[in-house]
């Protein structure tokens, strides 16, 4: 059975168990605190030398980091990855937007505000993560103005990998109502079969 | 022909540049300079709404942006793509590595010290960007002890995409001394056919 070393909070880590579990594919999770160094410890630095969760155990004792590389590795194969070359590499361009464009605003925000709690340091960046992140959530609005989904005509990984923080946006204190759009995408993704919210913890 | 819609001095611009030369396709480069805004033009946002560089324009017209979503789509059916489907995501493992955990800190040092100019809120931040571009060099040195390339036995798009901040790391005040792994690893990426600088710009 595969494992999935995760921290139940992060959006990183619930695209993998979202995907896992639209794909009805059962894993074990097993929980790594990363408020406590559970994440820098010598035996979780030999399955991901970068200290992050989630990481991914297969099988045959491969390991596997980054969520959306483990994104692309489950859904090779199946609906959620297109077959068709440039689609394949358009799903790509919206992960690498979700990790460089979207991620280091919305969800640093949300785990500053609601995970972590706010120091005087964080205080004073917050609203360069605010910006970023409304930035971030216009380049969606404006996509989907006339699409239901990122890429071609059904839910893909690009979509799974910008669910995870967009749909707790609002915890970092990001006000979606001005995001129609995203809105009803939100809605759609989250009106799936398998879909589970992120508090979800027993998979196996 | 290909147009690549790029920056000079921009790592992942050269990352495009450097494994279009590899496979010698030849391509049309249009330089935008993103300090005069030229990449946030109505005509440059139609091309790439989230404003940046590169951006590659097939023949057909269509566009895709995101470095690192550009190199696998050019890399599809080459030997810088493994076929094997571990080797794939974990190749994309570490572009998402590049993207997230390095690109934001060695390349910023470098963008703010020899590219854009320091400022004081710049100087402030400084140590925060070197030390994790420390920590992300760290993870490659360790990852090099007993290895010649990031995946497998050959050059993938992985050191493509992680060669082209590294190697101008020095110009953020990286010292690249402390990595001897991660040096000779520089020198193999260099001596491969088809080597392009970053400072090319003759490429059609």
């Amino acid at each position: 059975m595969l494992t999935l070393y995760d921290y139940l909070p992060s959006g990183n880590g619930y695209k993998v168990r979202l995907l896992l579990s639209r794909l009805g594919i059962p894993f074990k999770l097993v929980e790594r605190d990363i408020q406590h160094g559970e994440t820098r410890t010598p035996e979780f630095l030999a399955m991901n030398p970068n200290g992050r969760i989630p990481v991914l155990r297969l099988e045959d004792g491969r390991y596997l980091s980054e969520s959306d590389a483990i994104l692309f590795y489950l859904a090779e194969g199946t609906p959620f990855l297109p077959e068709d070359r440039f689609a394949r590499a358009d799903v790509l361009r919206w992960m690498f937007f979700e990790q460089y464009s979207h991620e280091p605003y919305v969800a640093v925000a949300r785990a500053w505000v609601h995970v972590f709690g706010i120091t005087p340091e964080r205080a004073a960046r917050l609203q360069e993560k605010m910006d970023g992140g409304y930035a971030a959530l216009g380049v969606m609005e404006d996509h989907l103005v006339a699409r239901p989904w990122f890429v071609g005509e059904r839910c893909t990984i690009a979509d799974i990998a910008l669910y995870a923080y967009t749909h707790v946006a609002h915890e970092g204190g990001f006000d979606l109502s001005r995001f129609s759009n995203v809105g009803r995408w939100l809605e759609r993704v989250a009106a799936e079969p398998g879909h589970v919210p992120i508090t979800k913890r027993d998979f196996a």
